[in-house]
Parts: C-alpha cells; structure tokens; sequence
C-alpha cells in the first residue's frame, strides 16, 4: 500500500501535528504500508486558488504545471489519509483549494452522458481524521451531516472513490475531548490497517 | 441601507460577473441602498489562508492588522451580498478563507456558557448568489442541502445574523439555465428590495 498524508493545519504545535504524528508512527510499523509521503499544504506554502482566464483555460486545469507534482503524488497513491480541524462546519480553506485546483476535469473525472461523470481516480480509498472543538454529534444532528456528505458525496464518490472512512474529534479543547484516547486510537488504527 | 458586495469568482468574462452587474444595476436603481461597496476577492489578491502559531496567537485575529480593513468593511454594512458559484457541493476556497480569516472570536461572535456563543453581526442580513453546473435541486436532495446548512446554520446564524436568503441557479452551463431569465430575477429583486 502506497499511502498519502495530506496534512492541514497552520501550527505544528497542535493536536492536528499529533495526530499526524502517530498516523506515520502507526504506518511505519504496519507491514502492509510499502511507501509513505507527507503533503504538508501550509508547510509546503501550497497556493490555493484555482485560477482561470482567456489565457488559462479552465479546460487545461489537469495538465497545468504548477500542480504537476501533487496530481502524480495523488496518482501514485492508492491511500490517501487527510487530517484537518473542522472550521465553520468543514475543513479549512486550505485544504478546499488543494480539492479546488487538484481535482480537475480529465484528471479527477471525465464527463459522460447523465448527471454522473466516470470517476478517475477509483481504486483508491480514503481516511479523513477531523478534529472540532464542538461536541462530536454536532456536525450530524445540527448541521445534517454536511461535512461527511460533502467530502463523500460530492467529492470522492464523484471521481470514483468509494471507500471513505471518517474519524471526526469532538470536544477536542475540552477534558471531556479525552485526546489521548483518541491519539492512541488513531495509532493503534494505522498500526492495523 | 448600506451594501456590501463579496464577488468571488477568478474570471470577469463569466456568467458570475453578469449577475455582479445586474446587482450594482438594481441596487442604484434602488432609493432604500444608500451606499454600496464591491469586494471583488480575486482581483482585491485577498489572502484566504488563516494562519495562526507561537507569534501570531488565535485569539488576537480579532486584531489582525492585515484584514483590518476587510473587518472595518463588515462592520459598516447592513446587508451583505455573496455573489460565488458552487464547486463540489460549497463556494470556492476563496470565499471560505475570507470567512476563515475575518469571522474571528471576539469580532464575529463571543464565546459564552452553553453550546452557542454570542453572535457580534447581529442586525445585518446576508443575500447568497451562487450558481452550479448541476441541476438546481441537486444539492437539496442528494447533499442533504449541505450548502445551505453550511452556509446559514454553520455560519450566518452562528455569528448572529438571522435573515438568510438564498438564490441557487442550476443548469447554468446549459441551455436550460434560462441564465436570462435569472439575471433578470436577481436585476429586479435588487431593484426593489
């Protein structure tokens, strides 16, 4: 298994950089994960925002150059592992513009007659670790599960990526949040996966 | 009534910067809009990603000097307008990352006892424009209505800010859009609001 880190958070000096740490902890010790690479979007000073003009066209997004790298990191992954905080109610905008500029047609997708397009990127499976400082229920009973559906349903179940697995952290700034459980269980995950 | 515009869409030859347009048209047409400012993300090269450490703590972004202006602008509308369009289920990075960046602890909204803070906006009220690929009823019925939620439950109603309109225009890439038909709707509803 080749896996990916996309990893999202401005403070390496977090629980988000804890959580990644024991993600590549688990996966290093797990005989199943053959390669590891970690994408470090505020590290790596990723830009964000997907431009498009008369000169750039919206239709060449999938093969501009400045994002060559990340499109063959995501290729070449067949496990892609996100970790971010839940702000407003999804992920940062840091994280949506890598979605917003990685993700483009003929490359994420290809569209076909109907409403749904041929997804691109199947075979590949996905893990989103979130971290809230709201209770754990909130996002599904306030907020109609909004944060799930829009990363499966609109995202990656449209370019063809079925299996999608999620751990969203409630009470993450609260005692009550018990982060070192969830620490450990993040570890142990990945130990097994 | 003051108005605020937040346009955010990365090309001016578009069917965004139409509905832009008719907006500033109705609104000048309109005697209750006394004044009126346009935030054009894109062109304004705003700075969508929130960053926050060991100098630059979390809790002071209330203070930021960078976004004082951004803030100064919130402040002074009544009624602001989003004009983006919806890119897998939600408004582009850039607008997200304004509201990452100005919807700041002890400026939009106070954390107080209970789940749910003060909301600091209130008595202003929000118009969102947005415009999709899809078919209009696309996002109620096969995204929970993510984007709403998101936007007047997750946010809006969050910071303090109760009235809550919505307009999403699907089939905008096709011929069944009636994109005149539309652009007339929201020149009309400007004028008269």
């Amino acid at each position: 298994m080749k896996m990916l880190i996309v990893y999202t958070y401005p403070n390496h000096n977090s629980l988000n950089y804890a959580f990644l740490q024991n993600v590549i902890k688990g996966s290093k010790e797990n005989p199943h994960v053959k390669e590891l690479q970690v994408l470090d979007l505020y590290d790596e000073g990723f830009n964000p925002l997907l431009l498009f003009n008369e000169l750039k066209r919206r239709r060449d997004m999938h093969t501009d150059p400045n994002i060559e790298k990340y499109r063959q990191q995501l290729t070449w992954a067949d496990k892609i592992v996100f970790i971010y905080p839940i702000w407003w109610g999804r992920p940062p905008a840091m994280l949506l513009g890598y979605i917003d500029q990685l993700f483009a047609s003929n490359f994420a997708y290809k569209d076909k007659k109907g409403y749904f397009p041929e997804g691109l990127l199947k075979g590949k499976s996905v893990i989103c670790i979130s971290t809230m400082k709201g209770p754990e229920h909130y996002p599904l009973f306030w907020l109609n599960n909004a944060h799930k559906i829009l990363m499966k349903r609109a995202l990656f179940n449209f370019v063809g990526i079925k299996k999608v697995k999620f751990f969203e952290f409630g009470n993450m700034e609260s005692p009550r949040g018990n982060q070192m459980k969830k620490l450990d269980k993040i570890l142990n995950y990945f130990k097994r996966l």
